[in-house]
């Protein structure tokens, strides 16, 4: 199967391991290599290298480049960001004009999952679902806690792919809920985690994009006479330009009326969302004082505590408790662990002071 | 009159801004300078800079002498640390043969004064005292808190010295009490601390070397046949090696025959033992939260903190409550900013590393 992989994200909530220049796509947040890297590698077993398609925003063409020198996989760059949708529909295209006519993922590139199998194993159903139904399907996670940071599938009647494995209708899409919402999601069992995981043949995305986004669609036309061209990147530029942002949910998913999927997938799935969160997923580095560490780090009676030494020096911790310190060349953060998510202050306050080279 | 500024100190206390090759009576602990050369600079209505002699280990000579390259001061260089009673010896040596009769100010270099008037008259009175008593003087720092860290002196009846300054006989040097006793100290009135800063004539300290260290006082008139010649500082370094280490209070003061007095001081001193008194000294910089900050700093949320970037690095700090970050070239301390007495744990763990180079 093919797959493209989506990495135009450019968050800030890594700062200051992340920049602007350098989002957490790119970033060794799991000790393990870029994340962007990991994504290619966890389907190794279900796609070849030259079925792998990346989409990512220009400015970071260089830096890809040089990470997948020695790898076959196509690199699509976007002159600018404009959220899943667009970028969904220039992956079906250019897969289905390198061939393709099976089944496609669609997926985000800065996500962690920690059982590879397990997710694997729901693509490859759900590629099967696709090609069999013509319909979109979306992986479900199983939720593990009642998360208010993450919109929810709502699965209807359960499909019998003949597979064995679970598939169901999906009843809807539904916003980030509030706690008590969110409780009861994760009580009926009826509910998982949308992951933004898609599959789909190109041609059901580029029916879909027709009928849903018939301006961007007239858009990939274009975009399709150029492909291997000389204007290409001129085209691309100017469809990009004029088309608006909007994500794959909202523009396709919440409204489509092909028969729509949901397989779900319990494979240790995390947006790796704040610092907070990568100190959950590496819970197994901890010490016996529930710190993880890397780099040349020394704890001194410290517990609970992320200490990430990425600066080439010794980052010292004496007496502290669930606290986040992250050393790089130019920037020092130390916070309140719990508070890892308000990290968007400091990089606001960043801009605000006009401290361009650190953001 | 003469001042022996004492400057042989090695402490870990201001890890990772002081080091072993950078002990802190060089450093601006206070964001004013070096504090050795504050020591020098707060004697200016008192002493002439050719009147001040500065003893220092060897080691630090390149750098003292870089600092007060453009001033008459001058320095002794000691082989060896030897505590303070050798120290002061050779500085009352020095003094003497420079033709100094009069009353000579032995004080530590690495000590903060807030009211620098109160303590030049202290110093004046103490040496009027000196001069026409032949005497030993201490000064006696009154005591704001019962602090259990330092030693105490209890003052005896009062010495009218005629000039209507107060001055008592010296009834007991008392050691390190517990809080208790701390307490009763502070509450009598009777006591002082000791901030091991005396006042003499080169002939009082040189008698008391002669009766209470008889060995070390033949070394010293070694030494003084040596002065300006080609063998004083091989000389030196003998006397020195086969010399033991020993505080002048513990060899001179607890056990001196002569008249011993006490000037009390009410000048804001402190020792600036560590990370947690240098906040407290700097409280007329704090900022609505409470926090003391130096260099490329921003804080987000932060209450009560001591954040100082030296490391020509940002240091960003979210939610963060008491806490110390000291950031260096090529170490950063994050730490509870009560437990910065304990920053020798951090020091003595790199040390059984072998981090030599950060200590």
């Amino acid at each position: 199967m093919y797959a493209v992989i989506m990495a135009g994200g450019s968050g800030t909530r890594f700062w200051p391991a992340s920049r602007a220049g350098r989002p957490k796509q790119f970033l060794n947040v799991t000790g393990k290599g870029p994340l962007i890297v990991e994504a290619c590698d966890r389907l190794g077993s279900i796609t070849p290298d030259d079925h792998i398609i990346l989409i990512l925003g220009r400015q970071h063409g260089p830096e890809v480049k040089k990470l997948f020198a020695e790898r076959s996989v196509h690199i699509l760059l976007e002159p600018v960001g404009r959220n899943t949708a667009p970028c969904i529909g220039l992956g079906a295209l250019y897969a289905r004009h390198r061939g393709c006519e099976e089944a496609v993922a669609f997926l985000p590139a800065d996500h962690f999952i920690r059982d590879e199998d397990s997710f694997v194993s729901a693509l490859r159903e759900a590629a099967v679902l696709a090609e069999a139904t013509g319909g979109l399907v979306t992986l479900g996670i199983v939720p593990t806690r009642p998360e208010t940071g993450y919109g929810y599938i709502r699965r209807g009647k359960e499909y019998d792919a003949g597979s064995g494995f679970a598939a169901y209708e999906v009843s809807a899409f539904v916003e980030k809920p509030d706690l008590q919402t969110a409780r009861d999601y994760v009580t009926s069992g009826e509910y998982y985690w949308n992951a933004g995981i898609f599959v789909a043949t190109p041609e059901r995305i580029l029916q879909e994009m027709e009928a849903h986004l018939p301006v961007f669609q007239k858009g990939l036309k274009e975009i399709e006479h150029a492909l291997d061209g000389e204007d290409y990147e001129r085209i691309l530029e100017e469809v990009y330009r004029r088309t608006e942002g909007i994500s794959f949910d909202y523009a396709v998913m919440e409204k489509t009326r092909s028969s729509v999927f949901v397989v779900p997938c319990d494979c240790g799935w995390s947006d790796v969302g704040s610092w907070g969160s990568l100190y959950d997923l590496r819970r197994e580095e901890q010490d016996k004082q529930g710190n993880v560490r890397e780099g040349d780090v020394l704890l001194e009676e410290c517990s609970g505590s992320l200490v990430l030494a990425r600066g080439e020096r010794l980052v010292a911790c004496l007496g502290l408790r669930n606290v986040l310190v992250v050393d790089t060349p130019d920037a020092v953060l130390v916070a309140d662990l719990e508070r890892s998510q308000d990290i968007r202050k400091i990089v606001n306050r960043l801009g605000q002071k006009g401290k361009e080279s650190l953001l």
